[in-house]
């Protein structure tokens, strides 16, 4: 069995590969809840939804949030009505936030509620909260610390990040599915998909316990969401910028000096392959970019292989 | 001035007419709320909605609820996950239901969330709730006691009403307009729009003090919503053969005696004028079905001219 940690639209890509290899009980997939927020009373899970909605082939793939084909009279009869219309909230998406509320305000835990949905979707790769308790990613801009989509979306990224802070992780446990798949006998390795290091791998990694499980499994295979010095989508390399970390799959190898056993980066970045291995850790050269279905099977493949391999 | 106590789709297209006719100063719009509940954690105020969706020339006129020119795929995304979908909320009045509910969680009472809707959908007529405080119009049926939703959506009107309650209606205070309009020095009259008697106007009149305000105040015109015996929308005739009433306007006369100084009847019932005045009030014969805006425009007409002519 593998463990997958996932944030939004590159660790969905590489999951939906691994989902295509790896049965059910072969593959737990942690995705990040730092992002999750509440907004018009509705509980929001972004990564979780994109993670899912990538598995039931409905995402939608220009956005990398929502679903395709989606319509949006809700959020033009809000606008027109005053409300808060900068979280933009398709009608098919809102119907998954106001069924998970609704579910939540019965106590259901959000893990139970993403296997229903799961379920109700014909997906069995059940998506695994990395913690039913609330973990609230904030950064400190130039201004004021903000609340994670309030920078994320509302101001869509464009204050300088001088500090990150995942609120709650200190606190929060790990999810009953994470922290046992991390505890399994049968665990082989885990994969740390291409996203975000500071905005969707770190908060799963500051839950107690979990860096610890993490640093004592091998291998742990991770796949740099930086190729050619570039993010392939999001604000990675312009938060690695304001924070001072050379925005490089180096820079990377770098963050996860200590975690991970084999960094794989792109064909584009393989002059950085020495210094990489000079870190102590093994650097595996491919081409990372998934633009096809065919590229994410054929990454995870690569990774399932080296984590077989890998093992010691 | 001029109160109007007002229900759903009758209330509404009178309301409709008495606002063409009436400036806002002029006119104070009282909806019963014994219909609102609590649905997918959202506040929804069916009444109000029907009235404020009326004025602004957004309702539905086939369905009697919600807006025209609806779409559907939040309902259609929600049925999907298996959540509850026997009420239908359709995309663009989800927003109405969601913003209300946001406004209210902040502490705003439903009259200043109403007045703000009213405003931003360019609505001058603002609908008044007859109560800030929750009333929730309940109906015994031999099977069980059933939230009026229930009966009235969910049940589709089957189960036989034996009983009709209205909880909480003997500790909830009038809204503060409401009260302030039926004490006004200005006030010339009550003008009962042709709302079903036992689920729109008999939860106001339910409310402390209301009956009594009402019962002191003349020239009260009430409209009769059964005509040749049957109801123009909606479950009032079912209700009254249930309950063991004469389904007429005679019926309607006799419950509203001793409140009502003057019923409006249809053409059709001119028979039963005499057995009407009988009761002790006066029976005004008109055209009473309101197909087009333009009748309305003169039923309205007809009720205010009744409350000016008829003031005492």
């Amino acid at each position: 069995m593998i463990v997958a940690l996932a944030g939004g639209v590159g660790g969905a890509k590489l999951v939906q590969g691994l989902a295509h290899i790896l049965e059910p009980q072969e593959l737990s997939i942690a995705v990040n809840t730092g992002d999750d927020f509440e907004h018009l009373g509705l509980q929001i899970s972004p990564d979780l939804d994109t993670v899912l909605y990538t598995l039931a082939r409905l995402a939608n793939p220009v956005t990398g949030w929502g679903q395709a084909n989606e319509t949006w009279s809700f959020m033009q009869a809000l606008e027109k009505l005053g409300g808060p219309a900068w979280f933009k909230l398709g009608d098919r998406d809102l119907a998954t936030h106001v069924e998970r509320t609704r579910q939540m305000a019965l106590g259901e835990p959000l893990t139970d509620v993403m296997r229903d949905l799961a379920e109700r979707l014909g997906v069995r790769h059940v998506p695994i909260p990395m913690s039913n308790d609330p973990v609230r990613t904030r950064v400190r801009t130039d201004a004021a610390w903000l609340d994670f989509q309030e920078y994320f979306v509302r101001e869509q990224c464009r204050p300088a990040v001088l500090e990150i802070d995942y609120a709650g992780a200190e606190s929060a446990e790990p999810s009953m599915e994470l922290a046992r798949a991390l505890d399994s006998p049968a665990l082989e390795g885990i994969v740390i998909c291409p996203s975000n290091p500071y905005l969707s791998v770190a908060p799963i990694l500051a839950l107690p316990g979990v860096r610890d499980a993490v640093e004592r499994i091998h291998p742990v295979v991770a796949v740099s969401p930086i190729v050619g010095g570039e993010a392939i989508k999001g604000p990675a390399a312009k938060i690695m910028l304001e924070l001072g970390v050379e925005v490089s799959a180096l820079g990377i190898a770098r963050y996860y000096e200590g975690l991970v056993d084999i960094l794989v980066i792109d064909r584009v970045d393989s002059a950085l392959a020495p210094a990489i291995e000079a870190l102590g850790m093994r650097a595996e050269i491919t081409d990372t970019i998934m633009r096809s279905n065919a590229d994410r099977i054929r990454l995870a493949g690569d990774c399932v292989a080296l984590v077989r391999q890998g093992k010691p």
